[in-house]
């Protein structure tokens, strides 16, 4: 089993990505564990075959007295009670990747304490990958530009996902139908060398973006970084074997799996 | 007016510290205008002379039908349309600092699109600043050690607000007072001097932290990083200086304000 953590702002689309990646996935003779991780949400576009929802009840919480950010920030933390219960219905799956959609903010899912022991937990000594998820109508900017600070500040936050989790990473800009032709060919020429960046920044902040830029491009980055739209399905080809590049680090890798139950 | 946004995880303690830092401010003879920007708060420790609740009712969203998440997001969004009131409620404080509180998770504040816009009507023309909270008990290990990579993704974290927000922006850890000896004295030594991280940490990621690291120190840093405490006060008065310092940059700078009235 191959566990990947789908991870990225509220709107990012994370839980549209765990539906259509999954699709993709059975389309191409492989098989789909989907786990649901956010205890507040309310609809899925997909059927989560594992889902948190079975166990820790925001409502309950809400009701209790906490306001909304608390008992949602507390309903993330009971999961860890039930991480072998959720790692054995994974399990039970028998699906060759596990896809795990994390709760709608960042925040819930990356920086709380609890987060890398349930990781360890529900993934035990499976390979693991985060695939982080940008929403490109963040980085757009008036007359169909982009904003390379946003852009940049987003690069840097998977910069602290990389430094927080220690596991392979995928970066994944989403959404880039929303994207005009103008806007996308300057994402293009960004992802081509990010180092390109530094034409459109300047002052204090400029450096400090070139530099912060500079870092993830020598120190052999964040991991790669694509382009994709659950809509047009452009990119989710490219999803997998990054991902396969992730799991295999530089040694030879299978892009076939060799069996339908891994 | 100068304003001091308030920013970091849940529970890194951004209310609390609107509280004592606005009632240090008094026992200054300064004065503090104290907004909540946070539409899904329950209860705060602080009576908020602006309060958004007034004008945004999470409650009336979720009943509409959005998940907590979603509501959380949309109440967000929609202070924007009340930036001219707030400001206008702000304005007749009168008062020489304006503190504001910001939503539970920083996702909400920081990554939303309307922020840039609504900080710029809510600040006008008036010097801002960011003060970034790190809540120290993330950086806690076992056995009374700090985790290098915590504190490294957390100041990563601050240097993507930095390059967000592109403000003056002081780094607090709080909650220092419950880290143990050695953990203080750890903490002490990295904020000496931030590249003595490098001993602690290693392999693949241990190369982007020590690379990040060097480009936030050599590119003028992300602003001063100071601890602080709210149950012991430790680090108001340091917080306050280095606002001072932030708002007037190089130039001479008042740390005694000209009027009560500024």
């Amino acid at each position: 089993m191959y566990f990947v953590y789908f991870l990225g702002t509220a709107g990012s689309g994370k839980s549209t990505m765990t539906k259509v990646f999954g699709e993709w996935l059975e389309d191409h003779e492989m098989s789909a564990c989907r786990v649901n991780l956010d205890p507040a949400v309310k609809q899925l576009p997909y059927f989560a075959e594992v889902d948190v929802r079975r166990y820790v009840d925001y409502n309950e919480l809400l009701e209790s007295g906490l306001g909304p950010n608390g008992a949602m920030v507390k309903s993330v933390d009971l999961i860890l009670q039930h991480a072998t219960t959720l790692r054995k219905e994974i399990e039970e799956c028998l699906s060759n990747y596990v896809l795990v959609d994390t709760p709608g903010q960042i925040e819930l899912f990356a920086y709380r304490k609890v987060t890398l022991e349930l990781l360890r937990e529900l993934s035990g000594g499976d390979k693991s990958a985060i695939v982080y998820l940008i929403d490109s109508t963040i980085l757009s900017k008036e007359e169909n530009q982009l904003d390379p600070y946003a852009f940049a500040s987003l690069a840097v936050l998977g910069a602290s996902l990389k430094i927080r989790f220690r596991l392979p990473q995928v970066n994944v800009i989403n959404k880039v139908d929303l994207l005009s032709m103008e806007q996308r060919f300057q994402l293009d020429a960004w992802l081509e060398d990010m180092r390109s960046i530094a034409y459109s920044v300047g002052g204090e902040e400029g450096t400090l973006t070139i530099r912060l830029i500079e870092a993830i491009e020598d120190s052999g980055g964040i991991g790669e970084m694509l382009v994709s739209s659950a809509v047009t399905e452009e990119g989710l080809d490219s999803l997998y074997a990054a991902l396969q590049r992730s799991f295999y680090g530089g040694e030879d890798y299978a892009t076939e799996e060799p069996s339908a139950r891994l």
